[in-house]
């Protein structure tokens, strides 16, 4: 048998390090690894549910069924918020969310998805892929046992559907809105009451009164939840998410044992998820609001004065969440540096385009 | 040697449809595709003319060795501008460029790389991939034996390098500016005088005054031609290319028989490039135009009426290009109905967060 295995391992073209070779006396046949992919989204959620199907597929296409990933949805395997522990002690070899959700783990987490007044999905990429961060990240989750691999973006969110208007700081006390996370920390400093709804809870809260407003996405998973039939007003921009990275993560000690083609191809398949999502939630969100316009939505800005605020108290957040931790710190002092670069170059490039260069948007309606 | 062949072919993992078999009685031996990619610009351009390499890297990686490209610059099989006709050939199998370097054949294809007051980088991955786009581009170069793959975009370019001010349209008259394409011709439109100079004579011409004005990409590229070295102003917005999509393209011929999973594999890369080759001129352009600032280039934005005039000779110039063929205005409709749905989008968020929510950047250098 052994010519013939060395023409298996040959026709292969594995030679190459970290691959996985039938060891002498096993069958030739091919070692198909079959990966369960665990994620904190419902499977049916447009976008971002849909993404981990595809990204399987696409992988069973490019490895020819080497790499086999099977995908549970939110609940089918493990909770939702369980997905990070779960992937750490190998129960599922992947997980697909954002880095925002293991914030009681790991607070600093926050700043590899979306912390408020923070990156455009173009900036993110820029800094994780040639910025440093995603070193950091990887530095990050390696004592958990996980790679991370940046998956996806929203771009910029919308501010949320409101049942009063908000003309000053003040208009935030007392009021009882829907925003988890960083948001819903600043939004306390300001005086609010961030409430804690689930997504199936939210619509009924919002029209019987028990909250009076609510974030979500952007117009296309806005409008499916059905926020433009109960609320006053549309507000933008959403300063508490300004371009939320999705991540998909792996097991590292299974993920350390693929042959190397398998871990190209894995990687591969994340970044062509990251393209894709962006690219359909930037097609989709255009369209949905370009509907909602059309049927005369009632689109509120917020006042400078209301943003500069929440972003002072942003920052006060941000530095409690980083302080006493010089890896928090580090991470953050990375972020905020790349930041600082990129708002000099797009306040000088995209402001411009978007001041003077695009038109026949909004403007024409009205 | 049946049963090697059978070891050999199962351990492949390559019974999927598509693949590759080797014939019986012919050796086991896995087949190798060696292909060609010729570039439109030199090997060493940063970004663009490296990108190529790196894919091939990756694609060499995915394949276990497989899929074996080699990457020519411009100049070493073909030059520059008969890369398409060469891929259309057979020449080589895969090219590199951007699809308005093929304007003089096919007009219309400008519109899959860059149009004046065109989408941006987000923008114009919406459309290819979820607004219709891509299946157009497709339909376009199918008379031609070749398929395209979007492979990366430069993000909004600035204006150019000016040796005097810009504050009227009057003051484009009789103004010799290296632009090419496009750009030129609305340029043109304003009385000024477009003048084609190859990328190693630029630096020369603006220095003894032979033009007045050029523009090349982005700070990153720019300084690294030393263009602050000798020219008074550095204007923005750049008008005449807003998201310059890059391309891939291959031999449809020689494409259609490589097996399913090295087309996934190809497919793959292409995208990975298209998200590489951006977040790359984000973070290098950030950086680069941090130290033009901090050295005190002096920035100045072209007056809101000199591109609303601008805007309305590109109309003009686009009407041109696509009247009296009808897919060519089936191609520019789909691609203007995008914007303006991504207009309503970008206006109402990507403008605000740019006006209220970015900030530490050039407000802070004065």
């Amino acid at each position: 048998m052994a010519i013939a295995i060395t023409l298996a391992l040959s026709a292969c073209g594995q030679p190459s390090p970290g691959a996985s070779a039938p060891a002498a006396g096993e069958t030739a046949a091919p070692t198909v690894h079959r990966w369960k992919l665990i994620t904190t989204w419902p499977k049916n959620l447009p976008a971002l549910g849909t993404a981990p199907e595809r990204m399987a597929d696409r992988i069973r296409e490019m490895s020819a069924g080497r790499l086999d990933i099977k995908v549970y949805g939110a609940g089918e395997l493990v909770g939702a918020f369980e997905v990070f522990d779960a992937v750490s002690q190998g129960t599922a070899e992947m997980g697909n969310g954002a880095s925002y959700y293991w914030r009681s783990k790991l607070p600093i987490a926050a700043v590899f998805s979306s912390v408020p007044f923070g990156l455009t999905a173009q900036e993110m990429n820029g800094w994780l892929h040639y910025g440093g961060g995603m070193e950091l990240w990887r530095e990050l989750y390696e004592p958990f046992g996980i790679v991370p691999m940046a998956a996806g973006n929203t771009g910029v969110q919308m501010g949320g559907w409101f049942n009063r208007e908000i003309n000053s700081i003040g208009d935030l006390k007392g009021l009882k809105m829907r925003i988890p996370g960083l948001g819903g920390k600043v939004l306390e400093k300001a005086g609010g009451a961030p409430v804690l709804l689930a997504g199936g809870e939210i619509y009924t809260g919002l029209e019987r009164g028990v909250i009076d407003a609510t974030e979500w996405l952007g117009p296309y998973h806005d409008t499916l939840m059905g926020f433009q039939d109960i609320a006053r007003y549309y507000y933008t921009p959403g300063w508490h998410e300004t371009g939320t990275m999705l991540e998909f993560f792996a097991n590292k000690e299974v993920y350390d044992k693929l042959p190397a083609d398998l871990q190209a191809i894995l990687k591969s398949a994340a970044a062509w998820s990251n393209l894709w999502t962006l690219s359909q939630m930037e097609a989709k969100n255009a369209g949905a609001l370009t509907t909602l316009l059309e049927k005369g939505v009632a689109i509120r800005k917020f006042p400078r004065e209301v943003l500069d605020k929440l972003r002072q108290y942003t920052i006060e957040v941000i530095d409690d969440m980083a302080a006493g931790d010089p890896f928090s710190r580090k991470v953050y002092a990375s972020y905020d540096a790349f930041r600082r670069k990129a708002a000099n170059y797009s306040l000088i490039t995209e402001k411009e385009f978007y001041e003077k260069i695009q038109t026949g948007g909004e403007l024409d309606l009205g």
